[in-house]
């Protein structure tokens, strides 16, 4: 593996990893009143894509960060309808 | 252009947008408190990741998305110090 194949993985793990913080301040504060719904949803739309866009690409890491990505996103879109106040 | 490669534009074209109702909601509410600093640390340390892999690897799109991509998200990351509680 080159070092260009690494950059781009590290590249993918940052960006995949990005909403593992927000996840952690939803679950321990319980307020997401601030958090806009609507990132996430745009967002998800986008890793669907990128995910259909690898399975026709036969590209197994787009598959596989933007597949742990778009499961990460939907958790905490969960965690969105979970915590807001009604 | 083929249907593949209109279907990678529009899935960067998802995942580039996705922070512009979170900075939406920011700039009307003034209230940040939920938003996570980390999350979008950690993204424009990938997204500039990226950038540098669209250089080397001398793609326009990969610069072009991502280099859009992290000015809003160091936006929303300027909005969060703006507004966040004392």
């Amino acid at each position: 593996m080159g070092w260009t194949e690494i950059l781009g993985l590290a590249a993918g793990a940052f960006t995949t990893a990005a909403v593992v913080p927000q996840i952690w301040k939803a679950w321990k504060t319980k307020e997401v009143e601030d958090v806009s719904p609507g990132m996430f949803f745009v967002l998800i739309t986008g890793l669907g894509l990128w995910i259909v866009y690898g399975v026709i690409q036969k590209d197994i890491p787009i598959m596989a960060t933007n597949g742990l990505a778009f499961l990460l996103n939907s958790f905490m879109i969960f965690l969105i309808f979970r915590y807001r106040e009604k």
